[in-house]
Parts: structure tokens; C-alpha cells; sequence
């Protein structure tokens, strides 16, 4: 099992690295200094000494035992940030904007449940922690004024409890690992088919409390959806929603947990809805001619019920630059030939995919493509689609050697509706261009469909530029607050699966109103009337 | 536009009227007196004066204009009462439990919110009305010790506000009726593709607000799959919830509102999913050799993502009436002579339907039977599905057929997970039938699977019994007990798709726990401090 390293993501293989061909072309297109700028040692990161009151820590050790209380500095310093860029540069400086008191790490819901009523008692902030995975900020150790704060990290709470061959349910606890769920659910047959980028360390627990998204959930559904009953332990409550094909019996509370990004308390226990192992993938590439063409040809599959499993579609932009970034390889020289030739030189371009058995991934790649080729779409073959395939997982370990070299990266996404998506992807590029062009830092502005629904779809933007030194996180601030604003002045989503964390908190009253944060805070004052629970995260109540 | 009668379902027209053979059959299996018992006329029923005090009708009245307001005894009366089963036993005998004091009839979001202040102000009770077909007392007009209660009959909010014909959604006001809606939407090439049984009278909000699923949600989802965004008015908050293809921006509020069932303040306008129409249906009967068969081909078909839209299966006993009901049709020998034949007599039958344009219904119908005959199936072809939609929105017209010959005939509704169905058909079959003979009344109790999910189905229950003279209140609420204690001891929800109201009010604690009861109320007391909405109903806090 990797883990991810201190200060950045994993250590790369040598498919996650960056190649020499692509740092040149970045230097070209960004101008970049010569550097390399390496993070500090873990001794040379600011640290206070932990709040955490002595009895108080014996007190936890009675809950979860002695070897579940860790306050050591890698322990703190590895909780005291998700791996958003922000945190990221600061890990990488040695100073951090705060670490956990201590760790704590439960092993059981009677032992989350116990902790939360201890800290309830102690007034300690509890920030559970997942895979540790946030790009929003979501596991922040913020005090909220209280007298320390822990980081709860659910690693020992793993493991399914109970599968459901006949309902296709499994019950598995909320801290598993994603792909030690996928990698066990396999050996049964079975497939979550639930693909993050951040795969191969988020927790199903963190899945649900971010409502996210994965690489084919356009076929497998977003997270929420595979949510069919949960199990959560609040501060002044317990749940257990059983699992439900459908119900009327009032509100889904199940969807007030999922999302809840630990503000009201911790999903001890999922009931998942998991599918037979697909037993056949395929992906591959197609060409349009443009993003709009590409755009009009995924609605008309979606809305025709035919979208492949894996829909995503680069703009022109991130067409040239993932293009240049294949270095001079055969698949590029191959790539580029061929779509000069068929005036596709300036296009757009999607990767696409089914998993299933394989009829069933003939049949409806047929009927995906049919509706995509009527819509100008050519088909380019496998080769692309495995190269995206071999890569998947990749982006945030290029991200660290980018930052060794200098360069911001930063991802954010979105969604909206069809009919504003092509409007909502100029004003989110053109916000980011122009505030890094007016600091001096030129930027590449790269962006894809990365799900789609039926009545619109998600837009992922990636943005690079040089860093700007000794200002790197206002550089970040200034592109991040530019480019939200122009998402929620186009009326989109602050977040299509990215969470809300502190990153978004502000841009959440503008898509709910106030009416909504005052329900959101009713909830959470019923059940953690202390405010104990992640404070400054979604609703920043208790900052 | 039919009306509800004041007493019971609309006037039938002829393929809504039970045949004498239906009825002779009938007389034979539950031992029928041969008497008619007429609905009391509308002055005979009992009605308490108004209890409005003249100055709050007064203020009414300026918000709504004068004929917003009505007291007469036809609009208190058609307003006392959902459609359920008890209910129609008081109507007709004009012994309602109660009457709103007024209706009142708001045009806008903000007439609604405008009553709702001056309603919180004079402490009136407020119960949103839009079909009035709720068959749970959804509509009852309960005062929870407020000085009056109003209907707020929404009908006068209505119509289309805007289509998006490229994100294919539908901003509808929330009195809207679905069958207006659906035939408003057919004139632009649309659907919404909802139809409930009381498809012909509900509201498009009221199926939000209880969670409504149709006779084809198997293949076009659930009403909250539709709901995209809603606009919301309770009496200390106003929401707009924007429509979006999907969002990780915290808990979704959507589902707050969707099933909240008025007790939180009234849906407004809503934005829907529409698709476009489908120009080709096809629905045909598919024999199998029993009830367990079915279901698992049902399984097999859902699980491998090829379900039919419309997917019904009946038990044998709902299948053997269901044939004798057809009387000595032609359809009824041949169907019976062929059965017999290929040794299905004792069977289960089911009735499929897909819905598109004619290539879509041509392949999805070959996928869909291809693995019901895998699984036993055989195909009866199209008579037996014609005969079900020619009939699909019969069943509460013949209801008041059957009242009128003293037969009690109800219906409710469950869903559990595929594992678990056959022990829940018979659990609550059992109870049904052995509650009722115990009283002396010998039942038929038929049952069918309506919807059908990846994890499980619903079953639909129907039971006919003699009614029991002088005692048919006390007759039902003891079947009705028996059933619900049976489908909550066997880890079921109480509804799939009728809601919660009154009737199932006491059983939602086993389903959502204390915690989930408190949770629901402290959102209650955020947005509705002075308990004025629809007091008794859902979490029964305000009696």
C-alpha cells in the first residue's frame, strides 16, 4: 500500500514522472527559471508544541488505546493539511499554517462515537481524516476557539463487514481505502467502480462526505449514488440509516451525511451498491474539431442514453498541450499527422470508455460512437485511450516535480448546465489568463469535460504558470478568487466534486442562499451543539 | 380537466367500470352482501362552522384577492380529505374528521409566502393541497392546536415558467398538474415521463414532496431523480435552489424538501429533467412460472442494466384474480388455455414496457427479454400489455365501484433489498390475511413488484375484504397495523412511493431513528418556528 509522503503525494514510478521533453516545452511556454526548489527536512518545519492537555490525551488513550494517541512531528506535520497547491507550498516552505495537537485513530464506531463525546466534554476540535486527500482544505486543523484540535484519522476503522451477493450491497467501514475496497471487492467478483484521481489513498468515508466524483462515473454514477445507507456518529447523536432501494418515508437524510464534510460528525459505515467485475475496458480517442463540436456531440449521447462510462473531452488548449507534453514520442508524431490530415490539427480531443462484459461493452461503444461520429467525431483508436488509461492516476505526482521546478499547478472544476456550459468555460479561462497575465506570470489554461449528465456537465481546469516567488500563495489566492467569482457569476457550481472546504466556504452562500447555510447550521447545532466538529469547513460557522 | 368528486375519484368512464362478471367473481371469493351503498349528499355532511376569525380572512383576502378565499361547504368539504382508504369511508358516510376552515388559493411564490407571514402571525395552521390525492392523510386538515387550519389549494400556481431545450429542463410552477404538464411538454416533442395512479390529478409539487414514483420510474427514475432545482417557501425562509446537473457543494437541501410533505414550508416552482418524447411505447406480458421466479429474472434484468422501463410483476394470487377479473373474456380463455399449456397455470405474470423512439424500444426490448427468458420467462406477447395500460389509471375508479358494493379494497406499498423481497411478500401477505380472517372478513390479498433497483424492488400490496359493517374504520386500521408492524419487523421501508402523512407517521422511527426524528425537527423549528405547516403529519411533533 502507498503512502502519501509528508510534503506532497507518493513516490512516483516512472510513469508518474515527467519527462525531459515536457519540462522543456513548459519552459518554453511559461519561462521558467533554471531552479529546483526541494522541500525542507520534517525537522526543519515550524511546529508548535501541542495544546493537547495531558489528561485529556489519557483520557483518549483509555478510548482507542495508547498506540492510537500520536503526537510525534511526522504525525502531526503529515495531518496538518490535505494536498490541495496551497498546502502543498507551505508544507514544502516548512510553514505550515497549523498541525494537530495529536492523531487519533479509532478503530471502531464505539470508539469514534466515545472520542467525540470526550471532546465534546475537553472542548477539542475533532477534524476527521480520510486519505488526506483535500484540495479544498477540507481537513485543516482549525481550533475554532477551542482549547486544541486532533485529527481523527479513520485508517484503523477498515475493512468490509458484510457482502450482499444476491442485492449487489456490500457494508464496509468508513475508513477503507478505495482501491483496498476495489482490490478485495475484485477477488469476489465485484467492482465499487468508483476512480478519483486520488484512487489509491481516499477513503470511502471521505468519498462520501465530499460527494465525489470519479474517472467513469459517468457509467458508475457519482458517490453519492452508490450510497444506499449509512452509519455516523455525531457529537449528540447517533445514525443508522439502513439500506434502501428507494424509499418515500420523508427527507433522504442519507444526503444531508453525504456532503457533510465532517462539520456534523464522522460516517463510521457505508451500505454500498457494487456491480459484477466489469470483465473488458476499453478505451480509445476521438477527434473533433473543435470543444464546442465535442461539446454538442457528448449532450446528444448523454441525453440519447448512450454516454460511454469514461466521457472526457479536452479543450482545444489542453488538445495541444497534452499533445506537446507526449514529448517527441512515436504516439505523438502519430497524432499530430494524423489529425493535420483530417483538418483536426486545432481540435479537440476526448477520451471515452466502457467496462463491462465484453457484449455489453461492444454493444454500447457501438451506440456511443454511432452519436458521436454523426456529431463529427473520428475515432483515433485505442492508442490514446490506453496512454490516458496508463496515466490516470498520475497528475498530482507530476504536480510535486513541478513544484520542484518552479511551477504553480492547480486544478479546479465546476459544472453547469448545457446551455451555459460553453459561456461558463470562457469566463472561468479568461478569469485565470488575466489575472496570472497581470501578475507577470504567463499562464497555460487547460480545461476538459469530465462527466456528463443530462442536462450538462462538469468542467475540470487545469491551470499552470511560473511561480511567483516569495508570493506563490497570493499568485494562487488571486487566480483561485478570480476564477470562482467568474463560476458563480455564470451561475455554475462552486465545486462539481472537489468539495467545499475552506477554499470554497465564501462561494457556498451564493448557490444555497442565506436560507441554506441557516439550515445547514440548524442541522449541525442539533447535532453538535459543542461545534467541535471540523470547525471553518463548508459553513465556516465557527471559524 | 377531470375533477376529483367530493366524495371519492372522478366519474369513470366505461373502461374504469368494473364488469358484472368482475363483480360476481368478487361475491364469490369474499362473501358480498347484495347491497349498494350510496356517498351521503353533500349537505348531509357533518361540518363545524368556520373557525376563522373574519379579520384574518380579511388579510387572506388582500393577498389572494377575494375569490382566493373560499369557505363554502363544497370547498371545505373537497378539501377535508386526502384519498385513502379511511378516508373515503368517512367522506361517504359525512362523518369527516374535520374540514379546513378556509381554502386559500395563492397565483405566486409570493402570494404563498405572503400567506405564510400573516398565517405565522395569527397562528393558522397551513396545509399545502395540490391534487389532494395523498392516500397516507397527507392533506389531512389538522389544527395542531393552532386557532384555525387552511388548505392551501395550489392550483392557481401553474404552468410551464421556461424550457431549456438544450439542457432539456422544465422550470414548472408547483400546482402544476403532471398530466398538464406531461401534455404541455408533448406539444414541444417532450416528456417528463411520470405517471403515477393519480397521474390525471396530482401536482408536480405534491410528487415532490412525497417522493412520488410512477408506473415507468423503473426506466425514467423517481421524481427526485427529476428534481433539479426547486424554489421553496416556508414561513422563515425563502429557497432557490438552482438547478444543477450535479454538485459537491455540501449536503444537497434538495432532498430536505423532497419528502418533506409540507411540513417545512411549500414547493413553489421546480426545475425538471425532461426527455424527449418518445415516439414508439410497447408493453407486453411476460409469463413466469411463480412469484420467486420472477423476481429473480427481474434481478437478473436490473443488474445487468437492461431492466424494462415499466417493470411489473404479479404474484400468483394478484395474477389468478387479475385473470378472473378479466371475466369471460376472449382474452382471459386464450390466456389461461396457453398458460395451462406451457405449464404456467399457476403462474406469475408480468407486464413489461419500454419507452423511445422505435430503434431504442427494438434494441432495449431484445436485451430486456433475452435475459427474462434466460430466467423462465415467456412472452405472452402484446394483448396482456395493451389490456394493462388501457386500464393503468383504473384502480381508484373501480375503488369507488367497490365501496359502493361494501368492499373494502386498499393498497400499500414497500420496498426492500433483493435478498430480503420474498420474505417480505410473505411477511405482510401473511399479516394481511390473517388479520382478516381473524375478523371474520376472509381476504384477497394480491401483491406485485412496481419498481425495480439494482439493490432491490417495491411490492405493491392490494387487499379486498367484505367490509366489516359498523366497524370498517376499526376493520382497516387493524389490517393496516398488521401490515406495517410486519414490514418494519422485516427491516422494510414503510413506503416506496405513498408517503409517510399520518398513517405511517409512527413507524418512521424505526426507519430514520431518534436521532433522524430530532434532525428533522430542528429543520422544522429553523423554518417554521411556529409549527403552522401541515401539523400531524410526517414526524407527528404538532398533533
Amino acid at each position: 500500500m502507498p503512502e502519501l509522503r509528508w510534503w506532497g503525494w507518493a513516490e512516483p514510478s516512472a510513469q508518474d514522472t515527467l519527462g525531459p521533453g515536457a519540462l522543456d516545452g513548459l519552459r518554453a511556454e511559461l519561462g521558467l527559471p533554471e531552479r529546483r526548489l526541494a522541500p525542507v527536512a520534517l525537522e526543519d518545519v515550524e511546529l508548535e508544541p501541542s495544546r493537547l492537555d495531558p489528561s485529556v490525551r489519557a483520557r483518549l488513550s483509555q478510548i482507542v488505546g495508547a498506540d492510537g494517541v500520536r503526537d510525534d512531528r511526522l504525525a502531526r506535520v503529515a495531518h496538518a493539511a490535505g494536498r490541495g497547491y496551497p498546502d502543498l507550498v507551505r508544507l514544502r516552505a516548512g510553514q505550515i499554517a497549523g498541525a494537530p495537537d495529536a492523531v487519533v485513530l479509532p478503530a471502531s464506531h464505539e470508539q469514534v462515537a466515545a472520542v467525540l463525546a470526550a471532546c465534546t466534554g475537553d472542548r477539542v476540535a475533532v477534524v476527521p481524516f480520510g486519505g488526506g486527500t483535500s484540495v479544498v482544505g477540507g481537513v485543516a486543523p482549525r481550533r475554532g476557539g477551542l482549547a486544541a484540535v486532533l485529527a481523527l484519522d479513520l485508517r484503523r476503522l477498515a475493512g468490509i463487514e458484510a457482502l450482499d451477493h444476491v442485492s449487489l450491497t456490500a457494508r464496509v467501514r468508513g475508513g477503507t481505502r478505495v482501491a483496498e475496497l476495489e482490490s478485495a471487492l475484485a477477488g469476489r467478483g465485484l467492482s465499487l467502480g468508483h476512480f478519483p484521481q486520488s484512487y489509491e489513498f481516499v477513503s470511502v468515508g471521505g468519498c462520501a462526505a465530499t460527494r465525489s466524483a470519479g474517472q467513469a462515473s459517468t457509467g458508475f454514477g457519482r458517490f453519492e449514488e452508490m450510497v444506499l445507507g449509512l452509519r455516523g456518529a455525531a457529537p449528540a447523536a447517533e445514525f443508522a440509516l439502513p439500506a434502501r432501494p428507494a424509499s418515500a418515508a420523508g427527507p433522504d437524510l442519507r444526503e444531508l451525511w453525504i456532503g457533510s464534510e465532517g462539520i456534523l460528525g464522522v460516517i463510521t459505515e457505508l451500505d454500498l451498491r457494487v456491480r459484477p467485475a466489469p470483465s473488458a475496458a476499453r478505451y480509445e480517442g476521438v477527434a473533433f474539431h473543435g470543444f464546442a463540436e465535442g461539446m454538442e456531440a457528448f449532450r446528444a449521447a448523454r441525453q440519447a442514453q448512450v454516454a460511454p462510462d469514461v466521457a472526457r473531452l479536452s479543450d482545444e488548449e489542453e488538445t495541444r498541450v497534452n499533445l506537446a507534453l507526449a514529448g517527441e514520442s512515436p504516439t505523438r508524431r502519430l497524432g499530430e499527422a494524423y489529425l493535420r490530415l483530417r483538418g483536426y490539427a486545432e481540435g479537440a480531443l476526448a477520451i471515452v470508455g466502457w467496462l463491462g462484459d465484453a457484449d455489453d461493452v461492444a454493444a454500447r461503444r457501438a451506440a456511443s460512437l454511432a452519436l458521436l461520429r454523426e456529431h463529427g467525431g473520428v475515432s483515433l483508436g485505442r492508442r490514446p485511450g490506453q496512454a490516458w488509461s496508463a496515466t490516470r492516476y498520475a497528475a498530482p505526482y507530476l504536480r510535486d516535480q513541478l513544484l520542484d521546478r518552479g511551477v504553480m499547478a492547480e486544478t479546479l472544476e465546476t459544472a453547469a448546465p448545457w446551455s451555459s456550459l460553453g459561456a461558463v468555460h470562457g469566463a472561468v479561462g479568461g478569469a485565470l489568463r488575466s489575472t496570472l497575465s497581470a501578475r507577470g506570470t504567463p499562464s497555460l489554461v487547460l480545461c476538459h469535460v469530465s462527466h456528463v449528465y443530462e442536462s450538462g456537465a462538469s468542467l475540470y481546469f487545469t491551470f499552470l504558470a511560473r511561480q511567483q516567488e516569495g508570493a506563490e500563495l497570493e499568485q494562487w489566492a488571486a487566480a483561485k478568487q478570480a476564477a470562482s467569482r467568474a463560476i458563480v457569476g455564470a451561475g455554475a457550481t462552486i465545486t462539481h466534486h472537489h468539495a467545499v472546504g475552506v477554499d470554497h466556504a465564501p462561494f457556498l452562500e451564493p448557490e444555497v442562499g442565506r436560507a441554506g447555510l441557516a439550515l445547514l447550521g440548524a442541522a449541525k447545532r442539533e447535532l453538535d451543539p459543542a461545534g467541535i466538529m471540523n470547525p471553518g469547513k463548508l459553513i465556516a460557522t465557527a471559524g
